[in-house]
């Protein structure tokens, strides 16, 4: 590992927003000499794969950054660095989809773009699915629809570019995999 | 789409570095309400899972954003927006592993954060892989190390945490779909 390792010689904060925060970290490299990391820091994020009856829940929502709607798994960012990751899925389905699982799978933590970004996210897979009564309000600024899709239907959106998440993508391949295993 | 469409109004670019530059945009939300939108702004990378009688080549390398080595798919950042991914995947194999493949084929185009950054990814599937005499040299920050992995040592090692990274994670599900369905 020392082989690879960076030092950390100095941090600048270049941006402090709501969700996100960026630094350029000056490094001393492997072989003495000294680089710039340009560093994105974000709280961390959870996501599930829903299934129920051999269908899966996915959220239709707008995606500023490449400006088009996406259709994705349920996910959302931790309140705070302090928030449990199983009690934010939890809440993001309830919230996003209106639906609660009695049962639970943690299968993977991972970032989502580890070239720059920190973004650390813990995936989840839930089934035996019941509607809530009361679900809670959306964040002010999220406006989604709720569907079900097939493993087949949705492996046909990503055929047609219409699924294009990278974590979305992922959980239907663990999703066909588990599938298959069955 | 229109029920979830944001339109920009004013975009205020707050950092532009190398690798990234990051905006604010003040946007309309369907509801008539005006809010803001942290984005970082990348000019999209490749990656590729390269196959050779069951066995892939995976990359070790520093991520300073989670200060931790990371085995990782070969992958790379488009040298600029005008960069053919198809060209940026041969070279990236190329430099990072000295190898090159006589078999392509395109399988998703994704995005790896799509709540606040633009970076799109080109994945591709290869095999048919013979070493090349004259390898590029790596970018002059770069450190790595080159592995071949089957499928089952693949698995084993997301199992113990020490393969963290979205996109590696979705190629060796996606490794898996194809070895099954053979």
């Amino acid at each position: 590992m020392d082989n690879y390792r960076e030092i950390e010689l100095s941090r600048q904060e270049k941006f402090k927003g709501k969700i996100i925060s960026l630094d350029v970290e000056t490094v001393k490299l492997p072989n003495g000499e000294v680089s710039f990391r340009e560093i994105v820091r974000h709280n961390g994020a959870v996501s599930c794969l829903a299934v129920n009856e051999g269908r899966a829940l996915f959220v239709t929502q707008w995606r500023e950054p490449f400006k088009s709607v996406s259709i994705e798994i349920p996910a959302g960012k931790l309140d705070s660095a302090l928030e449990k990751p199983f009690e934010a899925i939890q809440r993001e389905l309830d919230e996003e989809t209106g639906y609660q699982a009695s049962n639970w799978k943690k299968v993977y933590d991972f970032y989502t773009s580890p070239g720059f970004s920190d973004e650390k996210m813990y995936f989840y897979y839930c089934d035996e699915l019941s509607r809530l009564k009361d679900t809670r309000p959306l964040d002010d600024d999220e406006f989604l629809s709720v569907n079900w899709l097939t493993l087949s239907e949705a492996e046909k959106l990503i055929d047609s570019g219409r699924i294009v998440d990278l974590k979305t993508i992922m959980a239907i391949n663990y999703w066909k995999t588990i599938e298959v295993a069955q």
